[in-house]
């Protein structure tokens, strides 16, 4: 038997949409846009395949990224492709391609999927989808502000409160600065760098042994430990992101951010639980990357931007039941019902004549049974229907009824159609 | 230099798109699920990636496909992976995976990105996208003409009249039919229908050479020609089409289309010359495949459906002219103008305001000049501007002007938001 059939299952680690997950996924994307949309950023898109070498050139540590955690393949004609893991790269390609046409500063924003390969987990798939929002161009800080804005925004206009939601911020540059000034060198910093950005996942005396390797001496360690715990600056970000209402802040030197490209601002946000404390994974992250266009040109070109991942979104939304109940309907607005099939063909012209930009017309050419059919449109979600039996086709009359309040009107198509079209 | 810095060349064969390219994209793609869903289909999606088994399965000609034309590569897992080079295989397995629980017939769409690993050349690129319907779980032969007419109406609603396009049909059935009554065996058959898949491209003199190396017989290489060219049969399909006011169809017994898995209705529209003859690429093809479930199970469930790939649709819109301006706007609805960087945060705050599901707002922070960020915001299509200086940041009282009439509001954010909002 199991050498007869193709099983059904996906590829490991990726998911299949379903009608009822798609229309989920569909709406996720359609907030995303709409709110990027009116920031005044505009789409962009590229292709999931990129040359290789645009990954590798970040670094050791983005080489092992490359190596052991990317889809790498050679292709036939002996080029090395990878199916992109992030879209920053990409974008930073595109902008320094044509750095000297685009008017800066951009606003941009792209709905990419990205594939890590990596065992998969709850949350942590083998392909998700992101929404990536970024400013080239400026480096006012009022463009770390709006960014910030933006990402806060997302999850608002996704019918999420501010306290159900924190974003923390840090400054790569301030920490740079305090880190030197307590005599750390540069390898030092990266080294601790790595180690905050695990910090939450690892036990304080963790940390500290691990601290104390990279600093080889126990009174820079306390030091480091003080300079983190006194978190009570107030930044200009943190100060503007409040003009604009948005209070859900809190600066924190122990946040680190993965990638080595960071420059300045970086912030994650996390969902929050009954007393303010950032839980489970973040719902955004992002930051400043002033150097990443070098990899290209000689010319830099400054960026701000972040990430915004559809499995973590997807469970905050389900778990604080922002859900809006259309999502979860599939009928369409009027479902016409043939009673039996020789009035299929009558169905379809009756639904032809029907449809427009604002009304989606269904024929139910199942072979169930008129009760059966009326039963489903009830349950799918859908708001009127149509029955074509032998009256119908021959009057050329037909009754629409509205199954929410069960209110009938008989008449010919093209009244019915100015009736529903107001 | 080239050791020094990273090609800002995207993988060969695919695209970047840039903001323009991305609206026309995104404007095709809102199109094709608008249009999918007046008819009542669900979307749905999957991976690109998918098992290459799948792809495997459907014969000799398809095995040359997976080895050759596809992107297959195996992951550290060992697992051989595909990238998907079309839908149907996904849609049939997801459609097999949970045949029992799906309430058929089922209305389906998907617009995803295909990849074929072949030489670039215009209009055949290593990657593409496609809208792509099925309905499943209907023989009757009102399912072919709901998707035959769904297609038709996608091209209307991209403003394409009929007489720009015609829809050539044909019955797989009826040619086994016809081609067995003649006295071809399978094999023959099957070699025909390939021979008939590229006849446009290859002249007379070549396709009767190779029909005679297929018949093996002079006198039944004349019965296929003769039978070819009497189309002038009305089959139901057609009628049916006709009887919804679908009028530009021809039947045309030549028509093959390249795919094993059709078993009756198929067809293939393309753009049409001054005098109504069919030219370039195909602008969306399909058929019935009745059987591409029992790949998975015993149970088979009627399949029929259509491809229309973004390609040619692109270049068929641009020929015609049919391109909304709208899309070519790149502009938001408001452009907030800060005269300089000190009131850079002031234009965020009135920027936040503004801002509504209706009304995208940005706000300019680049260093230009006052007088060359209003010339930047008439020329990419922003309705309105508002300036913001010493003044308006004291009294916070602002001008709202329209960029079409030259018509000035100065009121307050509360009363300007109303009046936008209306």
């Amino acid at each position: 038997m199991s050498e007869k059939y193709i099983s059904t299952e996906s590829y490991k680690g990726v998911r299949d949409f379903y009608p009822e997950e798609a229309a989920i996924q569909q709406y996720i994307f359609s907030i995303w846009s709409k709110t990027a949309e009116s920031f005044g950023f505009s789409r962009y898109d590229a292709s999931i395949l990129e040359p290789a070498d645009l990954y590798k050139a970040k670094g050791a540590e983005n080489e092992e990224m490359v190596n052991e955690q990317t889809y790498t393949f050679t292709d036939r004609g002996d080029r090395e492709v990878t199916l992109r893991p992030e879209m920053t790269p990409t974008v930073a390609r595109m902008v320094a391609a044509k750095q000297r046409e685009l008017a800066l500063p951009l606003r941009w924003y792209s709905i990419p999927n990205l594939f890590r390969y990596e065992r998969p987990q709850k949350g942590r798939l083998r392909e998700h989808w992101q929404l990536n929002c970024d400013i080239f161009g400026s480096n006012d800080i009022t463009s770390d502000i709006e960014t910030i804005a933006l990402a806060h925004q997302t999850l608002i206009n996704f019918g999420a409160t501010s306290d159900k939601f924190i974003i923390i911020i840090n400054d790569r540059a301030l920490m740079q600065r305090m880190y030197t000034a307590i005599g750390l060198n540069q390898t030092q910093i990266d080294s601790l760098t790595h180690l905050n950005d695990k910090k939450k996942k690892i036990s304080a005396e963790d940390y500290k042994n691990q601290l104390d390797i990279i600093t080889n001496d126990q009174t820079i360690s306390e030091e480091v430990i003080l300079l983190l715990e006194k978190s009570d600056e107030q930044t200009d970000v943190v100060i503007g992101l409040e003009s604009l209402g948005i209070t859900n802040v809190i600066f924190d030197k122990s946040l680190a951010r993965g990638f080595n490209y960071y420059t300045g601002t970086i912030f994650e946000a996390f969902a929050t639980d009954e007393d303010g404390q950032p839980i489970g994974r973040s719902l955004f992250g992002g930051g400043r990357y002033d150097n990443l266009t070098q990899l290209f040109s000689s010319e830099a070109v400054s960026g701000i931007g972040f990430g915004m991942g559809d499995v973590a979104l997807k469970d905050f939304i389900i778990e604080n039941n922002l859900l809006p109940e259309e999502v979860k309907n599939t009928g369409s607005y009027i479902a016409v019902l043939p009673t039996d099939e020789e009035h299929n063909l009558t169905g379809q012209f009756v639904a032809s004549q029907l449809r427009s930009s604002k009304t989606s017309v269904s024929t139910d050419i199942s072979k169930r049974k008129l009760g059966k059919k009326i039963s489903n449109a009830n349950e799918n979600g859908t708001k009127y229907i149509i029955v074509i039996g032998e009256t119908e086709a021959e009057t050329n009359n037909y009754t629409l009824k509205n199954l929410t309040n069960g209110e009938e009107v008989t008449d010919d198509i093209e009244t019915l159609k100015s009736l529903l079209l107001g």
